[in-house]
């Protein structure tokens, strides 16, 4: 298999490491991130680094449209590519120790440290350098999201006095990664300095698709020993210098603030956005860094309450379990319903768009267990509020109904490639799913009833056009899709795009049904047409293996499992083949049957997916950072532990190991739902079927245990899986639930000997 | 079927109109443009013209890659697009008269007439405006190629006399409609000028890929009745200024020629291109203008002795052969070993390259026929040359052998989209086919056994590595390929090119028994496995239509005939429809399987082709300018002789009728040999197979006769049929060949009673 890179220490609640990683920095980098769901950056330091690195602070949904450039322009294809352009260098400092600069890549260094504390939401970093001791700290605020703190504090440790100077910098000249000619994508609106503060402002630059520039407005002030001392604007930047005298065996610190406001809050133009700036800074330039800082810890450790996972018996998996939840929730966590989860969230611009259809198949399982109802509703009424965006792409493609993008800020499509635009359609499937996640897990029937069925009936509209009828076969059929599984384009008949389709018009029928909405107008006839697409459409299966085909085709291809590669020489194949013999073989990115299978678990069975998971997983080459946890999910159920331990570690530390070798451009930050889900629902096996809660654990041999909480239709409880499988209700009324199949009714704990032989029963 | 737009009369030899085409300028443009196999310019006026109009000016060979940009990059990807730039403005005058500009778009203009002169590759217009009759004619010198002039002719005609006052330019500000932000492609290096000349030279701008940067040096001389008056320099255009007073009833020349010289010929940099340019301009300026035009008209005519094609009874069929053949010509002539005929030649910028399959396929027939072997031999040569970059095309796709770009300048791949770069991989048999089809053309076998061998060897050893074995099927097959018919993408299994692959494989085997070549170090393990690949290879065949089927798949779809569809909402189907429902819909731009049939036509029976004429004929859109032609070969030898004419006309007319709705951008000028193949190889039936030639000619019912040329191993013939065939033999040793299938030895002349009834007989 893939090789692994581990830069960081395995700690519990620390990613941390004594060696500044010269050679992999961006990877530390990446690995460093914070964020506050409002803004946030890679673990850039503060100070001057020569070396290899990538610089990169990003505002969510601050965005830039880039004219899609093909050969040949085509109708229907999208009109740019949307990308979260990497926003001003807010964190800069330059640091002189007795007038000659600090620069960290070639510095000698003592005392070494970064770390980040997960518990806290705070990333730090300590080093020597010619008798000077320089701790940093830093954090993005979750109390008051527009402000980021970074502190610093020197001393002098050589029995030796020091001139310690600091220029602080807010740096709008920056590289954007994903710019093709090192095309700059901010201009300069405004920029003003005095001696103790600075300010400036910036607007994305101008595009022809009547997306909105975006203003953004930053300012510094400070805080702190060192004295002010000169201040300086230059075309792109704008800077503060500070000074000092450390006498020998002393110490002084340094406080940068930043507040940074964007033309998304305040709708006045420039003015208004820096005059949003200034209120903020005149709250917080009063407050005592202590008190910023208890806020900061405080919030997380509110997040940590409900949220963590405590594994005991594996540092490794405890980190990964807790990078991934510290990271899924520094980018999102519910405040701004505008917002989606972006697939590199703060920690790098490669990959376009803020939403995909990872939120609704990976993120609203977790965020319906782990956060208020409201929170997942608020995903939902995100995709409501865009409807109007769906029908257009849509329309775009000469179709009926909605079709929601599978890259967008807007709703708009913001993907450039037809093969993922046009063709990988699944997403309007995995988006009506959610709805019944949401529906069948909190027992909520309101908004299904209204927003729901909004999205539902325009979405079986898109289905029921999009289909085509074989005479030859006397089937519906769906031609020219891209399943889930990347690594086939512009295939026939992809059983998982099939399935989700047919499923969507049933689903959209039953639900008109139970909550007739006559405004929507949904036509006898229409139904009719639904009903015999449902009732005839083709489902690709192969008698001889007994599994559903992932494609037509499928079966011809040169079947043979990835144990038959070169681990060295062809994985990931994604950075050693040309696309060309990837899209030709048998190895599949993520599973999109054994996905299929899992969204319908409950109409399978247990033969049906051992046939199906024997069959796809040996050519899974889980090249999608989506794969893994599915696995782990179907693996468990099967009872193969191995297998299911296996993928967690996969996804669990999909980054923190850099599985995929290409953490160093940013964390994959959807799929970081993966390993909570191949924790409950796949080593816990919960399940929710038909609004029943169950459970039937299984404790990885490698653990001694392992504990989480979940919220479920008004209850909290916590389950800890043992020596003794032990379910808690913390809060809520009494809840009938089972465990292996028992029926208990949970009214404050019930426990049961742990069974070390689970899973491979039917349903 | 789509409307035609006729803008211009329908005369033998003109492309005449007396209306300034305003609203379809663009499109007057492109049929009014000429050139001279090394420069070439679109119709437009040298006057201002404020309306809607493209400039364009084009010198062959220049060109600039512009960065492939995608939202996720994959290995084996194109790195760039290969643009064919607009280059500076030569034509440029500003026409003052009375100290009023002249602007064509605006101006009350009478007795306008603008006419293409085809048989003299002169193009000329006149109007006359405020009391002034203006005449101008322009031509770029088939005699010296670095020439254009540009003669004027002022007239007062209104019994008043007139101030002239001429602004000759140089103009490098010049847009690019294929610039996606308004980005210019040339910078400035040199610009000079005095009271009766001017000078600029121009340079591409960098690229990151090793492309080399052109130089182009363009000056400007006068002759004529105008007096210098002025010059001037701006930063990216240069002028001279004539003045003069017209009397009354009175008239005055005025002559601009320009010489371009460029660094693809002078490789010392910038001065020794300007050197070169001087030259010229030392040479030429003593010439006197009808020297010039004297040995332009002879050029033409020359060509026009042994390439005209004379049909009676049709003006349009007759204008139609005409324009495709001077158009052709004034692309490519075979003066440049290093030149290829570009898509659009030199009338417009879209489409990248200057080399596609089309040479191969449809032009190599005609250049065998119509000029000397060594001009085929210079095609075929082209791609000798580009044997190391066709091995660098496969290595990027991990393959072996050498793969052909689809779209090139220089030997690498310069288009930018995967669906056609490494899948429209079917070049790789038409290229290896124009190897056979010049040696059993000629008969002349040392090309094959020498540079002919070296290509196909490792052409072979290209399919030999990309063909996959299907376990099941115990079949090789070929996945992810796009066929000629381009409505379709990463399919499996294209009958076309399934066979072309196989035939590339036995070719090559039974070519090196015939030649061996040892050098080439072809082992018995790789013919044994070639001759494998042949036995096995998998070709999709529908039993119940009896038709080979266009790829797996095909016959699944919703079949219906093109006649189903609405002419005008939704032909043509690439402005109506989303590519999208174009991909899934059984609409075919041009029929691949018809292709192969007519590459292999002695393969085939009638009824073999009759069946899948009638099958695939109702469902092609003809929407690629190559389809056409097939089908009028096909249709002739099947005897549907309306379907023959029909077919002819649209490719005979394409441009002129504009029946694709996009003759503005530029004309389709790699197909314009198709209406030369629909005559003589539909029409007259002419067929070489094995090297033994022969005639079946049928008339059109609606024309009076037609005849021809053709060059054949040492011999030139002529060949009439109107109530007789007759067939001469103008030069060369006597030569057996067949007409209506009878043997004839033919020494002088032949002549036989045209058949009415023809085709349809099997072979």
């Amino acid at each position: 298999m893939n090789q692994i890179k581990r830069i960081m220490d395995t700690d519990p609640w620390l990613i941390t490491s004594d060696e500044l990683a010269i050679t992999d920095r961006r990877l530390q980098e990446s690995l460093t991130a914070i964020g506050n769901g409002y803004m946030g950056m890679r673990g850039n330091f503060s100070e001057t680094y020569s070396g290899d690195m990538h610089q990169g602070f990003y505002l969510a949904g601050v965005w830039y449209p880039d004219k899609t450039r093909v050969g040949w322009w085509k109708n229907g294809y999208p009109e740019y590519f949307g990308k979260a352009v990497n926003a001003l260098n807010i964190a800069k400092i330059q640091l002189f120790i007795d007038d000659q600069e600090v620069d960290l890549a070639t510095e000698k260094l003592t005392d070494f440290n970064l770390s980040l504390d997960m518990a806290k939401g705070v990333l730090s970093y300590r080093y020597t350098a010619r008798g000077v001791k320089v701790s940093a700290e830093r954090f993005f605020s979750v109390d008051q999201l527009e402000l980021a703190v970074f502190a610093f504090m020197f001393e002098a440790v050589d029995g030796k006095s020091h001139k310690i100077k600091v220029i602080s910098s807010l740096d709008a000249d920056v590289k954007n990664e994903d710019a093709n000619y090192d095309e700059q994508f901010w201009d300069v609106l405004d920029i003003a300095a005095n001696n103790t503060s600075a300010h400036i402002a910036t607007q994305t630059i101008t595009n022809p698709f009547g997306v909105p520039q975006f203003i953004v407005s930053a300012s510094q002030t400070f805080a702190g020993d060192l004295t002010a001392s000169d201040h300086a604007t230059a075309e792109k930047s704008v800077s503060n210098t500070f000074e000092t005298e450390l006498s020998a065996d002393s110490m002084a610190t340094f406080e940068k603030r930043v507040i940074v406001t964007t033309s998304r809050d305040y709708h006045d133009g420039l003015d208004s956005v820096i005059a949003g700036n200034e209120k903020i800074v005149a709250e917080v330039i009063k407050a005592d860094y202590m008190a910023l800082y208890q806020a900061q810890v405080d919030a997380w450790a509110k997040r940590w309450e409900i949220a963590d996972v405590v594994i005991e018996g594996s540092k490794a998996a405890q980190q990964g379990i807790r990078f991934n939840l510290f990271q899924l929730f520094s980018t999102y966590y519910g405040e701004d319903e505008r917002l989606n989860i972006g697939p590199k969230g703060f920690t790098g611009e490669k990959y376009g768009g803020a939403t995909y259809w990872d939120t609704e198949a990976y993120a609203v399982p977790l965020y319906l267990s782990l956060a208020d109802e409201s929170v997942t509703k608020n995903l939902l009424k995100y995709r409501h509020n865009q409807l109007p965006q769906a029908q257009h792409n849509a329309r775009q493609q000469g179709l009926n109904g909605a079709l929601y993008p599978m890259v967008t800020f807007d709703g708009i499509e913001s993907h450039n490639e037809w093969e993922i635009t046009f063709e990988e359609i699944h997403r309007n499937g995995a988006i009506p799913y959610a709805i019944y996640n949401y529906t069948n897990y909190t027992g909520d029937e309101t908004y299904l009833a209204h927003e729901g069925l909004d999205v539902l009936v325009e979405v079986a509209r898109f289905w029921a056009d999009r289909v085509h009828y074989s005479a030859r076969n006397d089937k519906y059929m769906i031609h020219g899709v891209t399943g889930p599984n990347e690594y086939e384009n512009n295939i026939n008949n992809n059983w998982y795009t099939n399935t989700l389709a047919a499923w969507v018009l049933r689903y959209t029928s039953d639900s008109l049904t139970a909550h007739p909405r006559p405004d929507l107008a949904v036509s006898a006839d229409e139904l009719e047409k639904w009903t015999e697409i449902v009732d005839k459409m083709y489902y690709p299966f192969d008698e001889k293996e007994g599994v559903f085909v992932q494609h037509d085709g499928f079966m011809d291809k040169d079947l043979r499992p990835v144990s038959a590669l070169d681990a060295t020489n062809d994985l990931p194949l994604n950075q050693n083949w040309s696309w060309d013999k990837i899209l030709r073989s048998p190895f599949i990115k993520q599973a999109d049957v054994l996905q299929g299978i899992y969204f319908f678990g409950d109409q399978f069975s247990l033969d049906e997916k051992r046939r199906n998971f024997e069959f796809y997983e040996p050519m899974t080459v889980h090249e999608s950072s989506l794969s893994p946890s599915i696995h782990a999910i179907l693996a468990a159920e099967l009872g193969m532990s191995d297998k299911a331990v296996e993928m967690y570690e996969r996804t669990a530390r999909l980054d923190l190991d850099n599985y995929n070798n290409d953490t160093q451009d940013g964390l994959h930050i959807t799929s970081m739902t993966g390993s909570w889900l191949a924790i409950v629902q796949g080593f816990a096996q919960m399940k929710t079927w038909q609004g029943k809660l169950s459970f039937a654990p299984f404790l990885p041999s490698s653990w001694t245990s392992y504990a989480f909480h979940i919220n479920y239709r008004g209850r909290l409880l916590k389950v800890e899986v043992a020596e003794n499988v032990t379910v808690t209700l913390l809060s809520g009324d009494a809840l009938a639930l089972e465990v292996y199949g028992e029926k208990v009714d949970l009214t404050s704990s019930y426990s049961v000997k742990l069974q070390t032989k689970v899973g491979g029963s039917d349903v």
